[in-house]
């Protein structure tokens, strides 16, 4: 069974296309790597590229973007809204197909091995490739952001996992595995934020809700609504369904319902699939086997 | 944008394997096509080939495979349960990606042209793809059987669409084009068939129901189990959410209620995805583009 994963680093570069287009032609260079997506953000000077392979693949093509992008990018001459570490700033890699989470933690590490002995950049591990509870959450570890590394590589708790300081102009990789991260927002039949931010609250993990979710309350101004805006971090410990149906009973208890949903950019087959199984009531659903397109990727 | 079809050919050999291998390995001789599955039935003395691949390629298969199947199976001394009058019997094309209803036509006579052509065996067109109503359902065009072709391609009305007369040993192959078939049953909590029944009556499109669903009341005798079966011929016409909710209803007012749904064998992504969308009510959803897999298929 072929095994298939994706990468999806953010380099510190979006205004200059010329160095976006070396990254990415970088990444390209990897026979069956599939480039799905890049897009630039000139205030951020920000660049986030999508591709899927193979992991050997994939794995050489990250290799290959952080050397490119240490030639390409000086960290000392570089600003932007977005906080920012290296010259390949975050480097996550995602399970698509046949790819079991431990196995995606090992190839991340492979690649941050790697990016250090052949791109010189030094790496920090983190999420669920993370070596230490303090290096899980990437804020945490991309406090003081480039012009802090002196000083952060000089303590203990902060040595990078594969090398030794930071390169000083591309600076430090953060590596990591996660899940697929599902953006997804719900209209209430209010003007009321208020219910928005309490039904928020109910379903969050960090206010004691669902675990692997994310939840904001807050209000459209354009059509006077109040939403509900939520990051699923891992549909598979938490699904679209579960969270939707709970928003609607909350929502009934406020007196309002929900107006409808929407999906922010991508989300994998297999988060939509489970809930059309659990609406349809469909029992001893063989996901793997029953959906055609599983044979074909 | 790279198109796919799906052909699903069912050739009159189920108890010789070495011929099943011959005439499998025929169409996997085209680079690019991959055979999804095939299953055997001695019974019926008969077997199903699935394959994908690019329109030209799956057309290209479906050639070799006809020759193939005409030099080694021979009619005169076939039996079997299942009705058949071709070595290659029924070869119908399906689109999978980026294949129009027109297309997929054209890709059937396209097909049928080149197995008259090129294996010389003729071709009566059906479904989708058939010249004359009378032409359209496959049970009509298979009537009389092998045996019945002299009589059969002497009438006017049953002359082949590709060729003339019939192959003496390989007979007639039935070439059509049609949707995803999409088996579904739903159960109910009684033991009154006769509530299965006045359900699929009301909900099959041969006694005024939804077009494109076919539906059976009948009796789980294991469970005494009252059960709906039911075809989709194209969920894109009819979806799955839109029948079982109406079955729902129906079943309410005869005082019980849906047990539980069951899939049978495969369904594309896209006929469970529009149920999804349905369900947690997504507005403004791109199916092609939100959907991850689709940009690796």
């Amino acid at each position: 069974m072929n095994k298939l994963i994706e990468c999806v680093p953010n380099i510190s570069e979006g205004r200059r296309p010329e160095v976006v287009a070396e990254c990415v032609s970088a990444v390209a260079s990897v026979e069956g790597v599939k480039v799905l997506h890049f897009t630039s953000d000139y205030d951020h000077n920000r660049t986030v590229i999508t591709f899927v392979g193979e992991p050997e693949k994939v794995i050489e093509s990250a290799v290959r973007l952080c050397k490119k992008a240490s030639e390409l990018i000086d960290l000392r001459i570089h600003s932007g809204e977005h906080p920012r570490m290296g010259a390949v700033d975050v480097c996550p890699f995602i399970p698509v197909k046949n790819v079991s989470q431990e196995e995606i933690v090992e190839y991340a590490k492979l690649a941050g091995k790697r990016i250090w002995e052949e791109a010189g950049v030094p790496v920090y591990l983190y999420e669920k490739a993370a070596s230490a509870p303090h290096r899980v959450n990437l804020a945490d570890v991309r406090k003081g952001q480039f012009e802090g590394l002196g000083e952060k590589t000089s303590l203990p708790e902060w040595q990078p996992d594969f090398g030794t300081s930071f390169h000083p102009s591309a600076g430090i990789t953060i590596v990591g595995a996660r899940e697929f991260l599902i953006a997804f927002n719900i209209e209430l039949d209010t003007d009321d934020v208020e219910i928005a931010k309490k039904i928020a609250k109910t379903i969050r993990f960090s206010s004691g809700g669902y675990p692997c979710v994310k939840a904001l309350g807050l209000m459209l101004h354009k059509t006077n609504t109040a939403q509900v805006s939520i990051n699923f971090t891992d549909y598979k410990v938490t699904s679209l369904h579960t969270v939707v149906d709970k928003v609607r009973e909350e929502a009934k208890k406020y007196g309002t319902t929900v107006k409808c949903t929407e999906l922010i950019g991508l989300s994998p087959m297999k988060a939509l699939i489970q809930s059309a199984a659990h609406y349809l009531e469909i029992k001893y659903f063989d996901y793997e086997k029953q959906v055609f397109e599983n044979h074909l990727i």
